[in-house]
């Protein structure tokens, strides 16, 4: 069915609010008085909606609500560095797919194409993260920011993670020790339940085409966070995230 | 290292025959006489070689060989349904990068991209597989077929699946009964071992952009072969084969 999402603050009684390019695209798909759509609040709830009588304007009447059962039952939250070209594109949109509840772009030593106009890159991401929704079902749009460098990075997902209740994987060529499956067998009970001591939400730091410099891991285990190998075979810097998530997602039961 | 792949008959008691392009590649290359590069004889065994005297024309001097450590201990196959574009492009990079076995093309209902010359997609796509197996470390370069069309491609698993020992998985977008998570516990049991009964290997089966036609499910389920979901969000025809590959690796340990 067809998806749109709008703020909260468009969602009335009985109507919700489209904004002027939804409801162009509304009327092109000359949908019949008893065909219904999706709009989501974008915090998860689907309001199953019909067209409005023309003479009133009013395009979207709500007929039904309910919670949107696409949504993973973990929060993922992507750290990606920036990479050549359309690389992010292809992360964002597949990663989306899987369910990634945010992403945070970030900078580090290795990073060759760093966009000049960051808050250019941003909106073009999210414009993506956006269409993607639509199209696969999600319950929310994640949110794509700009979060400086590894540095910052690293001290944020460290201060959010005062209890165990958060587990960060810092994703390392070099590491040849811990593998992603033994860290969530670990920490993620499968299937997932949201028991004491087990991770609710996982954040995942992955590195630009030439991977991370040896220093930079060091600064990630210095902070307690866990340097996890994706296997022998080298990933792209596109792919990586996209296969940690997929990791992650089938370990606790959202694939 | 830099990683080439030969066929056999070009594999001497000390010396490799690399073939032209190869060789203008190490050339331009410009190694030190001490610096190795690997010559992988696409049958999984890695020679690490040093470049040879120059007046004597060899390219490729063997000093020692290995297994290669990159290949996972599951064999899997992809049969992928054509679609548009690029996608395919996209599904056999990351597939390879995954640690796909072989590739084989397929035409099915609403596929609305079938390439009027095969024979030249196939030989595109191989190449992909060719220059990807040699960044990400690869030991073989999976074989990139044309399958026919979903028929072919039923019958041909199911000849090969006579015992117990190769996993069939068909992926539709309407199956809400059976993960992938569910079929994997079952039949391969984690950590990933060659026990009686459980599948030595895999084959995945995934549609175009439209999916597959309930009749077509129905094929599949008269061969008794496993309709299986990859969860409530959907994903793009292209994204598919390569999360069922990370869901396989991941679950065999591979990851």
């Amino acid at each position: 069915m067809i998806r749109f999402f709008v703020t909260s603050n468009n969602i009335f009684d009985n109507t919700i609010r489209l904004c002027a390019e939804d409801t162009k695209h509304i009327h092109t798909l000359r949908l019949r008085p008893d065909e219904t759509f999706i709009v989501c609040d974008g915090t998860g709830i689907d309001y199953i909606c019909k067209l409005g009588e023309r003479s009133s304007g009013t395009v979207a009447e709500i007929v039904d609500k309910q919670s949107s059962i696409s949504e993973p039952s973990i929060k993922c939250s992507a750290y990606m560095a920036y990479s050549k070209g359309d690389r992010l594109d292809y992360a964002v949109q597949k990663s989306v797919e899987l369910g990634v509840h945010e992403i945070i772009l970030f900078e580090s030593e290795r990073c060759v194409a760093v966009p000049k106009d960051i808050p250019k890159k941003v909106s073009r991401l999210q414009r993506i993260a956006l269409e993607t929704a639509k199209l696969c079902n999600r319950g929310i749009v994640p949110q794509v920011t700009s979060g400086g460098n590894l540095s910052n990075v690293i001290d944020k997902v460290s201060a959010e993670s005062t209890s165990a209740s958060n587990l960060i994987l810092f994703f390392y060529e070099c590491e040849n020790r811990m593998s992603v499956k033994e860290v969530l067998e670990q920490r993620l009970l499968p299937p997932f339940k949201s028991e004491a001591g087990d991770a609710k939400s996982v954040s995942i730091i992955t590195g630009p085409e030439g991977g991370f410099e040896p220093h930079e891991a060091e600064i990630a285990r210095s902070k307690d966070i866990a340097t996890v190998s994706l296997g022998t075979r080298i990933l792209r810097s596109e792919t990586a995230p996209v296969i940690a998530l997929a990791a992650i997602m089938y370990h606790t039961g959202n694939l």
